[in-house]
């Protein structure tokens, strides 16, 4: 699985500049500690710069300037990204398309491109378009009148339901739930009324769906996650919400029915947002918040009810002394009423 | 897929009662904003009533007396579940039984009603038993010695564990867990021995079950959820919990152990709902709150530990202004100090 | 399935000692309250030791020298274990091995220990290697390269993914996914480069993973979750975390990237874990705190951000009376400015 390039392939691939000698020869990647003669590392963090001065690592990428401490260096602008990028060359092979194979199943007028792969225990339903070069795992379960783009991966036991759209180059993980009906119902005075979910769910290109993240799909309409954004594992994304480009949702963030998500905007781990909101672009809130109503763009947000995260910092330093702060509140009415005694006197 | 019905057949079918012209054919429906003249649209909220005006709906749903600047009416009662109603008549065509289908498996004394449906890649054990018109989608895993009602649907992916009960006209959403082994492990000393969960799950008729959402079986009896209730994704309820009639428990819920639920109780998202305690009828729990110890009935509670809703409004409220109040504690601190000095001189 | 035990018998099996008839014949377990004159019933906690005068069970499990009201009495040193033991004995029968069923799928170079039991619908890759006496139920799917040991259960719809290893005695609830991609991205300037995750998981022995759970694969190494450690349902586990031995890893935890957890912690329900931090050994964290920095070994701790669980109780009974305390403050503004009037004039 390994070979060897030199360090001077390597920058003319990444369009970076050599400093040291280009000709020696790697065949891989490894952390700045980890890293041997054979393999390039990277350093990313200034906080770690120190490090470039005792790794073992052939070459390191880094940013234009940064102190080599005489190692062979790739000088690249972006160098987790050049790190990424090798990562690719070095380590992941094309999938070689296995074709249609035997022990999975699809039914009436189904379209597959070319070089596609569909694995033993996979479940295609009718009048499916499935692009070039896509790859379904075992027990991928597709029902009828999904299309899917070219390039777009669904692992195993993921499921995506009826008339869903999934757009090119998209990554769902295993056991991904895309279009399952969403929570609407209608009190009818004694229970619930269950409210058709007619809509469906659209992920437009290089979105990435976590492993058993849900989206539901809309009850009349389109729940929308556009292209570029990424979802973490055990995400929830309720019915016709709409999420922008190129977010980061991280995992279990659980977001309510009707929510309007711009760009770039990053949900840290486990935050609530409620429903029928609109979210800001290049909104970060941070983890486990709860974001009750909507959200002016191009802030930090933290904490219930979400508010600017700079203050609720500071709040938050206050709730470990409140139990002191009361005892003091309590001694200051006493000594203000024995002032206030020995005045009246 | 779509026909056409006058506006004098949908009061008829609903049993409400015309304002303006009987005659109007219509052949969908459309919110407010976005219906034309084909259309019937709904009022529920008097916030929106305004939008009537507007609207170009061949026809609005609303209750019996409100504005109807010159549009068609049917006055109905409650315009949302007649809204929900139309729906399904519009729109969700009746599952066409497709027979036991060639690429599903079933073991030894598996009883199927009449017309059900099981996709290819459903898998059956042995001992079960499948009520009338039952859909079985594709990946659907019933173990051994499950029961299933009639009119009950199973999506994809979706896992009855061995012995579990689940009654008629149920829907599991995909990759919804019926029946995994309670968390019980009894500490030996040095790490944690399991305990058999050899209890089941039993749920009643009307139950549905979110996508991804984990039901988990008893220790020795039963974890039961009760006619009507309603689960979104990704809930979580443990061991011996029981739950009432008509709940919403929405996304992202945690119920540990044992906990007993009443009826119409809303568990709102991101709940987290401690072992052992009982939950009085009507509660609604607001989102992300915690639950450490019983709620009494008919009352709403939010915050951890939760309090009484409006309470925790108020003391959200000042958690902002916590630095604030803090310096001025210290402030008056100085100042009575100074009178203190002042005064004893 | 019922079969009859002497309590001499079970003291035998159990290494404890009979107070009273050890010829009397049981044949089960229930619980205190439910337990009749075949069966055996346990006290485990003093606060129910009034119960045992009431129970109508053949036997109690008890600690040496608990009161017995006349109770035939098994002692033992721990008798919720002891209760634990003897439902395995009574109620699981050993899994009858089903070989290789015909409806399942593997590919070139699996190897197959003794006695397995591989269901239809199961899905295995190539080269793979499974261990004596594993079950794999329907629609487990176990992708190229994945080693598993002996005794371990797979259940239905849950995922291995490449390359990853499963220790010997581990159970896999339903819909768990071992092996997902890591959430990472180089922002590349506009949108997210994915970070290839060529890394794997390792589960040691005796490891337990609820349903739906997921753990992701690391970046470049191995994500580690140590010997008889236990997940509940709907956990997230990050890419790189190594999480010690005899855990409990409560349902709905989500713990980020690279953190290390050691011994004998436990996180309560929907705790969130921050990424590259260290947990010490024996360390608790109540359920839904959140948790932004390392926590020393050996100590409680709750809230957000979390701290010495005590301390925690104390800042949380004072949240509620902080409107009131809000009032007090400003009036006691008030009587100190009318003070320093009164002393200037």
């Amino acid at each position: 699985m390994l070979y060897k390039k030199s360090l001077k392939e390597l920058a003319d691939y990444l369009g970076g500049t050599i400093r040291g000698d280009g000709t020696c020869m790697v065949n891989g990647l490894a952390p700045l500690e980890a890293a041997g003669p054979d393999k390039v590392t990277f350093l990313a963090n200034p906080k770690y710069a120190a490090k470039v001065a005792e790794t073992g690592a052939g070459a390191v990428l880094m940013a234009p300037g940064a102190e080599s401490y005489g190692r062979n260096v790739i000088e690249v602008a972006n160098p987790y990204l050049a790190f990424a990028k090798l990562l690719n060359l070095f380590y992941v092979q094309p999938h070689a398309p296995r074709g249609v194979m035997p022990e999975s199943s699809f039914g009436t007028n189904v379209v597959f491109g070319s070089d596609v792969s569909v694995y033993p225990g996979a479940i295609i339903g009718d009048n499916v378009s499935i692009g070039d070069r896509c790859v379904l795992y075992p027990g991928a379960v597709v029902y009828n009148g999904v299309t899917i783009g070219n390039d777009t991966v669904i692992h195993a036991n993921a499921v995506i339901r009826e008339r869903c759209r999934i757009g090119s180059n998209c990554v769902i993980q295993p056991g991904a739930v895309i279009g399952s009906d969403g929570f609407g119902y209608a009190p009818d005075g004694q229970g619930y009324f269950p409210i058709p979910q007619i809509g469906i769910v659209v992920l437009e290109d290089d979105v990435e769906i976590g492993a058993n993240t849900c989206i539901d799909r809309a009850a009349l309409e389109v729940t929308l996650i556009r292209r570029g954004t990424k979802l973490d594992n055990l995400v929830q994304i309720a019915h016709n919400c709409q999420i922008g480009q190129d977010c980061m949702i991280v995992s279990q963030v659980g977001i309510s029915g009707s929510t309007k998500i711009g760009n770039h905007v990053t949900l840290a781990g486990q935050v609530g947002v409620a429903g029928h909101l609109t979210i800001g672009d290049n909104v970060l809130v941070g983890a486990q918040s709860g974001v009750p109503s909507s959200l002016a763009a191009n802030a930090g947000y933290s904490g219930y009810p979400a508010m600017p995260h700079k203050e609720w910092l500071k709040a938050m330093a206050v709730v470990p002394r409140l139990p002191e702060m009361r005892k003091t509140v309590s001694a200051l009415e006493k000594r203000i009423a024995e002032l206030e005694a020995l005045l009246k006197k």
